[in-house]
């Protein structure tokens, strides 16, 4: 059928021009006689690769130098077990409920420690983010722990929680690079790269260098102490270079882009459009309150199972794939993350009326 | 320079067909409108690509239905940890020392039980196996661990431990599909992909089903409880999908060359030029006992520093790259993967005849 629109919560669209410039270089890198799945991570050719990508990564989002940039391979869920393996010093952490990922991470951290939650939005199905404020922070945590933008239930904090000088530990995954951020409001900024950067099987984390230590839980495999790769500048081990150069391809995309400023204008623009959609019409509905919507992912519904199954059916016939809702929820959900194009969004709108129209 | 032979000891040499055909594939697999790297793991087309891979090393390798074969994200080095975390059921286990990765896999399991150790070859730098024929096996050790070939060393297992009735563990990475072995010898046979297989960032495990069970270390993390990904036929989270997706094209590269008896026969062939080369002139001498050598990984070296590096530099020039050996013994290093053709190895004897006849 040509390329499709392709709305996938991640695995998700990646830029055309990332990935034409990867089947260009895949049988020959550079001239080097060799493809990047070939290439010894320690050659010097693919520490260009990964240097490259570090430093571009530093300048998209202004990293500061007290902050260590980690190529993990892994995904976030190895994640959920090293944060509190490595940061519960005082053996109690608070945790903010907004979804799946953040739950799975709570319940996790409550093998290493005292796990709280401080806040959720379970009560009304995570479809807003709660008022983070004025929280009851335990004065012992040593980190509250947020899912900055929730994939499947489509939130997004729009204001960090006020931690009371607590640490802030962020799963990013479906926000990262999708706009600026201040790394120095977080202790650790962290994301698989699979929603908005590159191919699965490798996570990106941010990390203030006073948190790599060797005061861990005992038990703490040594590929999940953070130390392991901080020393190594992420080669302790054969790290998923097939992955971190799909991601340096995309940091030189996003900086030929504009950076950060000019995807979120992007960004705000195509979710305007599906949002203002959902908002003036019948038979679509969002299902999110409206101060708490992600411009990544938008879930919406018309009511009617049957109705929502037919729009699956009929969009993926017209080139609009993987639009169907988390299995947990139901429903349609449209994942808008920086490569897929404004024509993609406005293209999906014209489609909506035009199946509101004959179904109405 | 056009294509080089890649000696990688890994990441390292893939088929030729497979990059071309991943290449073609690259920016819309198979008319589905998008790339593999942009695809859920969830999707049909997806699942069909992962289940063709796991059916297709089935038969390869003649996986029995009571074993489970696990695709994990992530490396070796995290199963260092998980192997004990899940199978230390009696908090022992014996190690069999053969070089640095079997050492690592010791060192991390002692954090989660008793790890001895009941044979080694530290004494001669690795260059011999052990006679592990009536070793001390350990009446409460929960198995017994090897790693079967030595990718830095260029030591190979040529007949299993006797294990005296305990389950055999061993990491396969570098000697994995290069010839036929028969499944039920082990408990678990597993090994990193980015030496004979594919891209790295993944980890397949062949595993007895029995031994997948809750009874684990409680402060296991959940992404390495063998149960998780069990249960979940490798989809509990999203995996390192490409890698996967390589891999399949490499199983049926294996099927189409005639299976792993074929490949050992190439393997054994393209092993024995460079060994008889290696034994029949004076400047290049292999470092490893005859009996113990790997048909993989062939160490050589001159005897002279500068030598070495003046072999290593020229070798670059002409086309055979990634030949210097491991960081930690120096020296030279060929690896022969099953992707490296009988051609890539006599033309590497032709060139060191050459450098012989200049250098003696």
């Amino acid at each position: 059928m040509g390329r499709v629109y392709n709305f996938s919560a991640g695995p998700a669209v990646l830029p055309e021009e990332v990935i034409r410039q990867a089947q260009e270089d895949l049988f020959d890198y550079k001239g080097c006689g060799m493809s990047v799945m070939e290439m010894s991570h320690r050659s010097k050719v693919f520490e260009e690769i990964i240097n490259t990508a570090e430093a571009d990564l530093r300048e998209l989002a202004g990293i500061p130098s007290d902050y260590k940039v980690l190529f993990l391979t892994g995904s976030c869920s190895h994640q959920f077990s090293a944060i509190p393996m490595n940061l519960m010093k005082h053996g109690e952490a608070d945790y903010i409920i907004t979804g799946q990922w953040a739950k799975k991470a709570w319940k996790e951290a409550q093998k290493y420690g005292k796990a709280n939650v401080v806040a959720s939005s379970e009560d009304k199905v995570f479809s807003y983010i709660p008022d983070c404020s004025d929280l009851d922070i335990s004065p012992n945590a040593d980190y509250v722990y947020i899912c900055e933008n929730n994939t499947i239930y489509g939130t997004k904090f729009k204001t960090l929680p006020n931690t009371k000088g607590k640490d802030l530990v962020a799963d990013m995954s479906s926000c990262f690079l999708s706009e600026p951020f201040n790394v120095r409001d977080y202790a650790i900024a962290y994301g698989g790269v699979q929603k908005n950067i590159g191919p699965a099987g490798l996570v990106i984390m941010i990390i203030r260098e006073d948190l790599i230590t060797d005061d861990v839980n005992p038990m703490t495999p040594v590929m999940l102490k953070f130390k392991t790769q901080a020393d190594a500048d992420s080669l302790y081990n054969t790290p998923n270079c097939f992955s971190i150069y799909i991601c340096g391809l995309v940091f030189k995309w996003l900086k030929a882009m504009g950076g950060l400023s000019v995807m979120k204008q992007r960004n705000e623009e195509k979710a305007r459009i599906l949002y203002d959609y959902l908002d003036s019409r019948e038979l679509f509905k969002g299902t999110v309150e409206k101060a708490s919507r992600s411009i990544m992912n938008v879930p919406f519904i018309t009511g009617n199972a049957d109705l929502d199954k037919k729009f699956i059916d009929e969009a993926g016939k017209n080139g609009f794939v993987n639009i169907k809702g988390h299995r947990t929820v139901g429903g349609m959900r449209a994942s808008i993350y920086n490569a897929m194009p404004l024509e993609g969004v406005t293209s999906l709108v014209d489609f909506m009326k035009a199946f509101e129209e004959e179904n109405k």
